[in-house]
């Protein structure tokens, strides 16, 4: 099962995700200057994905990204995601879609299964379970997972996820049916292939949902330029597992304003990884 | 301003949005022998905008089925929304899409400026004003608008959004933001740049929002396949606008199961526009 690799994989390469956002800003000069912007774009992916492929949980790929570079752009998303998948990574598409009955559908084909196959990928809950089931063939079949969006980590998610609704905050009540629309998908591991998103910007959130769902896997952004630091997202864990930290500027940007960052960014990438998995199992004693 | 022009379209056209979710199901069987899929798909979108622009206030192209088809679908759906401006018509990008900073300010790009350049897209509003600030420079300007989803016409919709949040269902709550983004960027016309989806499966929720907020804008799915007629979404417009009604299979799939469907497509997509504006305006007397 999906969640027993991820799981595995936490074990014994480190909770790290590396967020493949990867924005023309963030490419070398050299690099954007010999070529197309989506070729540099999946050469840089290429060489980020080489040099920490045996030091990560997985790659987590925003696929704002790529849309923003219209159609080559997807293209290159699809290429990506394949690179990392054949060498033997997990990859989460975050494309946040949420949708209903056969658009739905559409949605889970296209990411769980046709061009743009990830292994797992995110979902926005706001449509109710609707936007969840049409996932639901691929994760009973133990290939695929997704995590759906509970508590994110940017400033207004306090608009609509902290409100009472009555009882307890919405965040809240995404996470209990989520806890609950996982429960029939669980593999060896004790996790479900329904995970969610929780962000360590606001601590106290991440603590309130970890320990009213202790069988919860979490996607954990807002780690590094976010601002959130190896204590913050330690408490998304159980016995050092259960939970993926991303991030994404902190170190596939890790090059800007070094010296040789043009010619050794992928060294810098994996420095910043062994940097935040050591700060992340600092606090996880 | 964008939304002075779909206000006159209404009025001069009617209140119908074509939903070009163009599913395999859906093509005529002679069309779908002759080519490849994707130039399928954008051969029966090209004949319905010419059968139906006079009559339409706008299409909404739904582009999660363009996504199934991964990369060569996205190239469709490219020249779908280039095929409707050409023809003068305005479109709506139905994406969904809802993300934050950097990763927001992509899909903005991506789907007002760049290669997916619609009039209109739809927006999740799970992330809070983060996942709707990105939007508004394009607003600004008086060339763009959005839809954030309010209120949807799915069974679950109630799952979150019907949560009283704590004195008021959360879709209210939405209501009453997207109101309050949108107070800065109103037509002459007298609304705003931002506008609401909701949907009239459900019609009491429809007037509740159209009574605490007249001068917000609706994109109105339900209509047709989903259950909801004329006298449902009537409650949607004041003084016969301020709203477009989405309707897809009953329109694009209007010619399925008649003899001369296969060829005559086109002819029976306009008559289904035209019976849904006759059942629409009847209500709006």
């Amino acid at each position: 099962m999906i969640i027993d690799r991820l799981f595995k994989a936490v074990e014994s390469r480190g909770p790290v995700c590396v967020g493949l956002d990867t924005s023309s800003k963030l490419l070398p000069v050299s690099l954007a200057a010999e070529r197309p912007l989506t070729e540099a774009v999946y050469e840089f992916n290429r060489r980020i994905i080489d040099a920490t492929v045996d030091v990560v949980a997985c790659y987590k790929v925003q696929i704002a990204y790529y849309e923003a570079l219209g159609v080559e752009g997807l293209s290159c998303y699809r290429k990506t995601l394949q690179y990392a998948k054949g060498k033997g990574a997990l990859v989460i598409g975050d494309i946040k879609r949420g949708d209903i009955a056969a658009t739905g559908e559409m949605y889970a084909h296209a990411h769980l299964a046709g061009d743009f196959e990830a292994d797992f990928v995110t979902v926005n809950p706001y449509m109710g379970f609707d936007a969840i089931s049409p996932y639901l063939p691929y994760l009973r079949e133990g290939g695929k997972g997704i995590f759906v969006l509970i508590r994110t980590s940017n400033p207004t998610a306090k608009d609509f996820q902290d409100l009472p609704s009555p009882d307890r905050s919405l965040f809240m009540r995404v996470a209990e049916q989520v806890e609950h629309w996982g429960e029939e998908s669980r593999g060896e591991c004790g996790y479900s292939m329904i995970g969610g998103v929780v962000g360590a910007t606001d601590p106290q959130e991440l603590v309130a949902v970890r320990k009213a769902f202790p069988t919860l896997f979490l996607l954990v952004p807002g780690y590094g330029a976010q601002g959130a630091g190896g204590k913050d997202v330690a408490a998304a864990f159980v016995r050092g597992n259960g939970a993926v930290v991303n991030a994404s500027r902190s170190i596939i940007g890790a090059h800007k304003d070094r010296p040789d960052g043009d010619r050794r960014y992928p060294e810098h990438a994996r420095e910043a990884v062994l940097a935040m998995r050591d700060d992340i199992r600092r606090w996880l004693k």
